[in-house]
């Protein structure tokens, strides 16, 4: 039976991360990566392959800087993880001894078994998977009318665009009152689910599906709990996902409630030489420090980063020390982001905040033909001033802005820190120096601290 | 004699925002604003108007918002700065007196008296008013053929804009191999100098101008260091900005070297009551600690505000400890940015480091249609790991990653931790997680440090 030092089952974005730093910080050590499919997804690609992107094949990612490095890859489906003896087995029914296992198995969509109608022909998934990502997009080439049911992030992305489509009536079935909500606050989430409405969805907010309706074992709609009903050929599920831990938990592993595999702050599980990074592993809140039940590509990367330079004793003195949770997306034209505490989880955690909120343009002066209005919402410590969160919604510069607050929330910046913090301005690029969007805010919870 | 408690010299960006840091602080000081025109300018505006914005109107800004706050502004230049008495005299003859003081009177254009011919009818600067930049626009609109003389930051993006006007033949006179050179790299400084050459500018590097060529008092051209002469109708001299500190020298206010006013790290001049910001005040390096001849609006505005915040009594512990320069523009559609140190600055001022380089896509995949490369060069302590500074160039994001870079300079974030920080990423917005450029730079770092 062939050996390895290292073996990591997934080869999703966390898989290839911990793969690449590991093999990088140590070439002599041999290193397989056990895949489910030769194709592997962008995970947060998949809503453009239904538009933008418009094929399935472009939105591939590989391995290849693992291989490059001279780390092995197989696609074999593992079957069993037997952690005693340090072997696992594949479909295939090969075996591999290793000296350390890496879980970076992902998550899984949750099934909802509790709605009737949910096994029918034409309900289908968002699996991170090429091959059924392939089959799901043929099934919505053809739709004439889809329900997806959850406004989520992937729920919300991939209505937006197949709505985009010509010829297709998309309808989302939210439970709350408004989409994104478990990462956006109130005021963000209207606001995006008014950019959904706006792109021709039909979004049904505090609203069930109470069945999903059929014929010959064929989808032909969806009953809500409003006793309306909507006709539909495709039903996407969209309620969420749950850690893939079956062979972890089959192999004996902790897991927590919501199924993930328990692990420390350097992503090292209760048993000796077995790890586990990304969806399928734990992870605590940064503000909260309680269980937190995110995931994210970028989450699962840093903690990856964090296990390959650490998987042969701790190098690098810097642990996972929860997620911060930055969330971004774009609807519409709209970016939008967040990160940390907003009213919603602040309020949901007892925790103290003050916020405050700057609008201005993304260039300066506004009358320059690309500027867009660009709003960012802070919210710090009322006690020391630390910064705690903050949505951004606006042009595209969105996404990186929501960087710097979470860089000032992983480092603890505090707003009386941050109104004298020197920031680069440009006309095309930013807002202006004399009102840098961030800069307003943070002046604004100084002004709400102290009256 | 009426008198304030606040008195500003200048209606600049560092003006406008010391007023109204200050008045939001102490509603009940009385403060005047004294501005020698009655409309200002955007500053790093100005390069617009010649093409972009189209006018001079599009790029004005104003004290309105120290007005609204029941500050008062009065147009009228100060002649004199009665320091000992607390008076204030304007041009036209009134007198005020101040509680504080505060100059804010900025830079002016350095004028090359060196140069032979310099006082040609034709000969032009930039100046940061309203009436002489509407002015230049006039003749710039008329003229067919202008050189411009220093490829710096104004300079090269002056010349950027009239390119793009049809018509006109434009060249950037450089003394140094690139422009840019005192802000980029060799590297990013060639790559912008292409760039420049790219937009129909004739670039002339390592080039001097040797005289201004003229008949019947107009210029007709430039003889250059080569011995050929460039035909001109208009040459614009950009050699750089000195700090207009005439009325501050008079006053007997104690001026650096380079003429500016000697402040502490709280914007105090060694007069009580006397501060100064921005432009004519002193800035230090934030690493190297000695002078520091950057001349920045963000810079200024920094300083505005923890002077506004701090005026009576230093209330918000955080002090000016150096400006990091933080330098943005773009060229021809490429975005470029620079943030403390870098190769050419960290060798002259005889600062260990180490450097990494890598370049993806700002969008994931890179298969959507407005991906644009993105490329961040970081740099850090060789002891400690700590950034230092930061180079980054590609799409429009550039204007808000290198806010990143300055944020980990500020807070002294080391490459250790930047491999683990948390980063938000979508597709339509940002770089892969898996290869975010910043985190994949600070990678590079740490393997060299190791090797």
């Amino acid at each position: 039976m062939k050996k390895y030092d290292v073996i990591i089952i997934g080869a999703g974005p966390s898989g290839i991360v911990v793969g690449v730093t590991a093999k990088t910080q140590n070439p002599g050590k041999s290193m397989l990566m056990v895949a489910e499919e030769a194709k592997g997804l962008v995970p947060c690609g998949i809503p453009y392959v239904f538009h933008s992107l418009g094929s399935v094949d472009k939105n591939v990612m590989g391995p290849k800087p693992f291989i490059d490095l001279g780390g092995e890859v197989i696609v074999d489906p593992v079957t069993e993880a037997d952690i005693k003896n340090k072997v696992v087995k594949l479909k295939s029914g090969a075996t591999y001894e290793f000296d350390k296992l890496i879980f970076a198995t992902g998550s899984i969509p949750v099934i909802p078994d509790f709605i009737p109608g949910y096994h029918l022909d034409g309900v289908e998934y968002i699996n991170k998977s090429y091959n059924s990502i392939k089959e799901l997009k043929n099934k919505a080439d053809k739709a004439k009318n889809i329900v997806i049911v959850g406004g989520g992030f992937i729920g919300a992305e991939v209505a937006e665009q197949l709505a985009s489509e010509t010829g297709k009536t998309v309808t989302i079935i939210e439970s709350e009152p408004y989409c994104f909500n478990k990462a956006f606050s109130k005021e963000l989430g209207e606001i995006a689910t008014k950019k959904l409405r706006e792109t021709n969805i039909n979004v049904l907010t505090s609203t069930l599906a109470k069945e999903i309706l059929g014929e010959n074992g064929k989808v032909t709609g969806v009953m809500l709990s409003t006793g309306e009903k909507v006709k539909a050929e495709l039903v996407i599920m969209s309620i969420g996902y749950k850690p893939n831990t079956e062979i972890a938990r089959k192999a004996g592993l902790n897991l927590n409630s919501e199924g993930a595999i328990i692990v420390d702050n350097f992503e090292r599980t209760t048993v000796k030489d077995v790890c586990a990074i990304g969806d399928c592993s734990q992870t605590l809140g940064f503000i909260t420090g309680r269980l937190d039940h995110i995931m994210l590509a970028s989450t699962a990367t840093a903690e990856a980063r964090v296990l390959g330079y650490n998987l042969f004793g701790i190098k690098i003195n810097r642990c996972c020390n929860g997620t911060i949770g930055i969330f971004s997306t774009e609807i519409n034209g709209l970016s939008m982001a967040s990160v940390g505490l907003n009213e919603k989880n602040g309020r949901e955690a007892n925790i103290d905040f003050v916020f405050s909120k700057f609008t201005d343009f993304d260039r300066h002066p506004g009358t320059f033909d690309d500027a867009s209005s660009l709003t960012v919402k802070l919210y710090a410590s009322p006690s020391d001033g630390s910064v705690l969160g903050g949505e951004v919604w606006g042009g595209k510069s969105t996404g990186e802005i929501i960087n710097i607050i979470g860089m000032a929330i992983q480092k603890k910046v505090t707003v009386y820190e941050m109104v004298s913090y020197q920031i680069g301005t440009h006309p095309l690029l930013t807002s202006a120096p004399t009102k840098y969007v961030l800069i307003k805010a943070a002046e604004g919870i100084i002004f709400k601290i102290k009256h």
